[in-house]
Parts: structure tokens; C-alpha cells; sequence
């Protein structure tokens, strides 16, 4: 199956929106194992004509986004007609739903949203559940006459419409139109505190080894994805292999990030964590409490940015500054115990580093941080890494690490060295 | 000038990368005065020989990026120099280059990499000074014997590489293409606390009365950038209409994004802040510190996430939150004013409401936040906000409040009720 994907918006083009719709289908239709042989942005306007036609001379199927809305702008509809030469017929179901929708909100239908409820005649209605536009699928069958075969669906333009859309209403038809009926599974797991080089070291060869295996990679922020597609059996065989391989770094086999998983496990425990940061400024205790529930885990955390601050939130000596320097182990370590006493938790995670651009020396570079997990009844561990480059980067980084820490002494995982 | 842009890469087609570069160079292109017509990606391979002929064919400019790497995959260079029927010749400037590369790595230069010094007859050499594969630029007056009469300029794919490469090399000759010399100014107006729709209503009519006046809006993180461009003195004018109208919604004119502003505000003033977060979980002390210089005006900052932790550390009543519940305007002055005592920051910003998606009642359904401001010697100030939807967006609005509440103070802007 041929597929091309076609994005309309002149905000596209502008670069006013970043085109995340693209990468969002393109992941979706992989784990259908189906690739996407082209992606094309046009401007609002006549070009969408242009962009479909082309598209649908060297498809099969071509999906297109936006464009749907009742302005001026949004002609995407209308093109796909005069395409495909069909008359575009007022669908009750859809009106009765606009009517409704509008209603609620006491308002009537106007002549702009009223266009929403055209349909070009043959095609079926795909329902929006968050949205005022249906979305549309136009049969490759209704192309004949101009001699054109491509099945073209036309989705909204918002990603919270066009996700849904998707999954329940053509992701469903896509699978029938495949040999396997889309009988694939697709796995995804997880893996944080390895690189992408090292993964493909440890299990590239491997899994080119299993025929019918599909496998690719998917850098995250922090973490690498590994995907695996295929069939049922297949896809089962190749995951066993990279559990085998590198289990330990595995966090997810269901896409929940880190904290998402570290957030779960001290709930299933029911226990506290506390957090005191000095380079990571706040973002080890943002990203714990994104997660929903989390106030099950987390009660308080500290910011103690200023040396001043380790010593009078967290109970850090003035001799271990003065001996040490606040980028140091003996540092890291009597942040977490001080936490640890300070907020009664049951676990204890601390960072201090060199977050950068300025403030490094030779001995400890921007980018240096110590990372450190104090527990109740546990001794406590510390790990030095480094990562140089962009601050924000940095603190990810370093924020992961640590979220990989407690998952790990969670999990009873060793702490690399 | 018609210009279209070609991204190559199968990575992207998968969504394993999201295509950012697309979104900055139509960003860079429109401050030009230059309009993309079309934007495709294709896969690696044969396919890219396509998408550079069909964008040639209808266009006086082509951006192509990715594919001048090393490996078999990178065909861009091939495929540009057959579709001009120019042969490649080893550049010895570029060959010269590599060989210091590697050489300072301990390496020879090898097959693949060598493939990087090939340059189609007559192409101008672009400097990549942050990685292996140069750009190159083939002048549109190469393609005439083929029937074409595009400028091509080969740009790698890595943001790193590309940006600065656009910047430097390619922009100077598109301006020396543009009838006006691309002799546009172009100012961004970074407004905050104020809707998109709102800033149509204070603004559009009265800047589209300006002939010459090319005005975009670029949806931010909780910010709006209003890009104004066009001749010096039309740029002049149009900024001045926009000050007058909602100059106090203004965090700055050079992109800097409100934390940016507030760090260096802090920092004009030797004064310091410190927070007090509920509901924000650490973000709004992780967004001062990913300010490069953070540590002279943020020493410390408390996340209160538990009630108990709210009585302990900021020294908040249990009469008051019997009386008023945390998310509370008693409460978040009491969290400000126990922040400003126990931090001795000059400073302190406290936030507590119910990020959701669970928590919300009929009173205080979730999206509600209070925020207050307390500083030395000054009335502490405290507001009412609603942000409902996804928890992240949550945070991220009240942090973006929080921290509009301190810039008004530190300007002398009044606050909206």
C-alpha cells in the first residue's frame, strides 16, 4: 500500500505551528507497517487541490489534515470534491449534531458552520468527538471516473480532533485494507541510562536476526524507545531478546516515561519521596508531581540553590563545603540524608552540579553533577555524571538520572557504576 | 520568489523525529519577506532525486535538507548534481578540511567520509562549522541546458549544523536575490497574560491600516510573539501602535522569554526571590533556573505540595485551612508572606490550586490557582486564575502568571483584576 500524507495551514509553512501532526500519523501507520512514501505542506487555498491530486495519481491512499473549519480558509473539503467530481449534499446526521452542539451553547447554526455539515456524496462521515468538523472518507472506488484510485480520508487540523479520529475510525479501515489486516503487534520499550549506540551494540544484530521483525528507534527526551513490530509471535520473540540483552534499563514496555513508572511503584509501596535540588532548580519535583496521584508520593521538596540554603534547609556542614566544594559526593550525600530527616520521607533524592554555561573549573567542567538516593534503613548512593551542552539539557539529563536511581533501588536493580 | 523547501529522511516520515527544522526556516523565511510555497519531505534513496526535480520545476528557490552525510543513505549531493548533469570534483579546500577533522581525532579521512569533499561543478562551497558535511549551493544558472532555473542549496539535517549555516551563508544570498535586498526589519513582540483573540481585537485593524506592514502571530508557551516586518520606518510604526495599545502586556522585544526578563530585572536590582509552590510542583523555581545566571537572584525555593508541608515549612495556619481549604486566597498570601520570612528574599511568589485532572469540586474545579506576590515593605498582592485542561498546560499558565505578577511589580504595571 502506497500511502502520502498531505498537511494544509499556511501557519505550517510559516513555521507559526511546528507540523507534530506528520510525526504523530507517521508513528501510528509504522506500527500498521505501513510507511509514508511522502509528506507534503501546502498553503491554504488552491494549492490543496494541487497537493491532493498529486498525491492521489501516486497513491493509494493519501490522508489528508486541516483545512475542515468553516472560514474562508478552509477549502479542503471542496477541493477533495471537485477532485473526485461529486456534489456536496447537506448530511442530516451531521446537521442534527451541529444543531445540537450549537444549541448547547445557545447559539444557531450559521451559514459558515452549516458548510461543516456537506458531505460529497458517497463518502462516509467519520465521527469528531472533540470537534465541530467531521472528518470524511472519500473511497478510492468514487475516483474512477477521473481516473484516479486513492482511498483520500480528510481530518481535522487540532491534534486533540485528529488523534482520536484516527485510532477509532481510520486506523480500523486501514486494517482492513491490509493483506494482514493489520494483525501486527508493535512493542515499545523503554530504556533510559543507555545511549542509542550502545542499545544497537547490544541488540541490533540479534533482532536483525528474527525474520518478519520490524525494528526501529525513537529518541525521547532522556530515554530511547525501542519499537518493535511484527507479528504477534515474532514481535514476542524479539522482546524477549532485549529483555534479555538489557532488562535492566528497561522502564516501560507500555510508553509511560520514567516518572510515570517511579510514581507507581511508591504508590503501589505506599511511600514518600522528597526532593532536594540545587542545579536541577526545581525540575525533579515538576516532573514527579506531573504526574497525576502524585500527591500520594510526594509531600515536599526543596530548591536549595544557594549553599547557604543546603546548609540551612537540609542541614549540609560548613566543613563539608569548605572541604569539598558543593559539587561533591560528601555534599550530594548529606543533602539526601538531610532530606531525608527533614521531610520524614521514605526516600531522599539530591543533585548538585555545574548546570553551565559558566561556573565550571577544570576539575569539575559545566556539566559535572553528583546524584544522590538516601533511604530509610538503606545505605546511601551516590553516582558522578556528566553532561555538557545546553542548560536544559543538563538538568533533563540530570533529572532523569536521578528518577533512574530511585527506579531502580525500587525495582532492586544494581546502580551501574 | 517562489520557494519550496524538500526535507529528506525517512526518520522523519517515520516520526521518529519531529521535523523542527521545517517550522524554524519557515519562521526565518517569512522575516525575510519570503513566502514557502510548499514544504515535502521524502525518504532516503531514489526518492529524493524527485522531490528536488518536482520543487525545481516549479520554483526559483529549493531548501533541501539531510542526506550529505557519510553513509549510503545520503544521496542529496548525487542526486543534485545528476539532476543538473554536473559532474562531482574532489574540493580540495573541503578534502583539506576533513583531513584536519579527522586528523585532530587520531583518523584518516575514509571513503565515506571523502564522499564529503565531492562538489557538483560550480556549486559554491556553504561552511559547516559545527560538523563534517558542508552545505553547497548550485546556482540557478547551472540548470538551464536541463530546462530548470532553481537555485538549490543543500543544508544538512542536524538543527545544529543547519541554523547557523542558514544564518550565515544562505540568508545573505536570498537577500541579494530580493528586489528590496531583503532590507526588512523584523521585531517581535512578545506579549503574555493576554489571548490571541484579544490581541487581534486591541491591534489588527489598526496595524493593517499601515501599508507595507507584514504582521504574523506566533503562538508561544503562554506568550503570543507579534512579528511585525517590512521597511525600517513601517517596523517603527507598527511597534509604536502596539505599545500604545497594550505596551503593558510587552515582556520584551528581543525574544526573551519572561524568565529571562524577571532574572535580569532581579538582577538590575540586586534583589532576590524566592517560591512557594503548591500546584506548580518545582516549575516556576525550574524556569528561573534554567536562566543562565539564576544563582544572584534565586536562592532558595520550597515546593509545598502536602498541607502538613505548608504548615512546616511556610508556617501556614491550620485555622486557615480549615477555614478556607488550601486553594485559597488566605492561604496562598499566608504560603507568600511565610516564604518572604523564612527565605529573607526580597521576593516571594507562592502558588496553590488544583492542577487535575481529580481534585476539582463545584467551587474549585480543577484549573483553579491562586497566586500571590509578597515582597518587603509592599502589599501582598494575590490572584484568581483558571487554567483547565492537561496538567502540563496548567503548570506551565501558572508559572507563566506567577511569574507576570513579579514583572508588573518590578516595572511598576499595575496588576488586572
Amino acid at each position: 500500500m502506497r500511502l502520502e500524507l498531505v498537511n494544509t495551514g499556511t501557519e505550517l509553512l510559516l513555521g507559526d505551528t511546528i507540523n507534530t501532526n506528520a510525526a504523530w500519523l507517521g508513528q501510528r501507520l509504522a506500527a500498521l507497517g505501513i510507511d509514508v512514501a511522502r509528506q507534503t505542506i501546502v498553503p491554504d487555498g488552491r494549492a490543496v487541490f494541487e497537493g491532493i491530486e498529486e498525491a492521489a495519481r501516486r497513491s493509494d491512499v493519501v490522508l489528508v489534515t486541516g483545512g475542515l473549519g468553516p472560514t474562508n480558509d478552509d477549502v479542503t473539503r471542496e477541493c477533495a470534491a471537485e477532485l473526485y467530481d461529486l456534489p456536496l449534499d447537506l448530511h442530516e446526521g451531521v446537521m442534527a449534531w451541529l444543531t445540537d452542539y450549537f444549541g448547547k451553547r445557545g447559539k444557531p447554526v450559521n451559514e459558515a458552520s452549516r458548510r461543516q455539515a456537506m458531505v460529497p456524496r458517497g463518502a462516509a462521515v467519520l465521527e469528531n468527538r472533540f470537534g465541530t468538523a467531521p472528518g470524511l472518507h472519500i473511497p478510492a472506488v468514487l475516483g474512477s471516473a477521473r481516473g484516479l484510485h486513492a482511498h483520500i480520508f480528510l481530518l481535522p487540523g487540532p491534534p486533540r480532533e485528529l488523534k482520536p479520529m484516527m485510532e477509532h475510525a481510520v486506523e480500523p479501515v486501514l486494517r482492513g485494507m491490509l493483506a494482514d489486516g493489520g494483525a501486527r503487534e508493535v512493542l515499545y520499550l523503554k530504556s533510559t541510562g543507555i545511549g542509542e549506540s550502545d542499545i544497537v551494540d547490544k541488540i541490533q544484530v540479534g533482532l536483525e536476526a528474527i525474520a518478519d521483525l520490524d525494528l526501529g528507534y525513537c529518541i525521547g527526551r532522556g530515554d530511547v524507545d525501542i519499537r518493535l513490530s511484527g507479528p504477534r509471535d515474532v514481535v514476542a520473540a524479539g522482546a524477549h531478546f532485549v529483555r534479555e540483552r538489557m532488562g535492566d534499563f528497561i522502564v516501560s514496555e507500555d510508553r509511560r516515561v520514567i516518572e510515570e513508572v517511579v510514581v507507581a511503584l511508591l504508590r503501589e509501596r505506599r511511600q514518600w519521596v522528597a526532593t532536594a535540588e540545587s542545579c536541577t532548580g526545581g525540575l525533579l519535583a515538576c516532573r514527579i508531581t506531573d504526574v497525576s496521584g502524585a500527591s500520594e508520593v510526594l509531600g515536599e521538596g526543596y530548591v536549595a540553590y544557594a549553599n547557604a540554603a543546603k546548609q540551612k534547609l537540609l542541614g549540609v556542614k560548613t566543613e563539608t563545603l569548605a572541604a569539598h566544594g558543593a559539587v561533591s559526593e560528601a555534599v550530594v550525600c548529606e543533602m539526601a540524608e538531610g532530606c531525608l530527616r527533614a521531610s520524614g520521607a521514605d526516600h531522599a533524592l539530591a543533585l548538585t552540579g555545574v548546570a553551565g554555561p559558566a561556573g565550571g573549573t577544570p576539575e569539575k567542567p559545566a556539566g559535572t553533577v553528583w546524584i544522590a538516593l538516601a533511604s530509610g534503613g538503606e545505605t546511601t548512593e551516590a553516582r558522578k555524571l556528566f553532561f555538557p551542552g545546553a542548560r536544559d539539557r543538563f538538568k533533563l539529563l540530570a533529572s532523569q538520572a536521578a528518577l533512574e536511581l530511585l527506579r531502580r533501588r525500587l525495582r532492586g536493580i544494581p546502580i551501574p557504576s
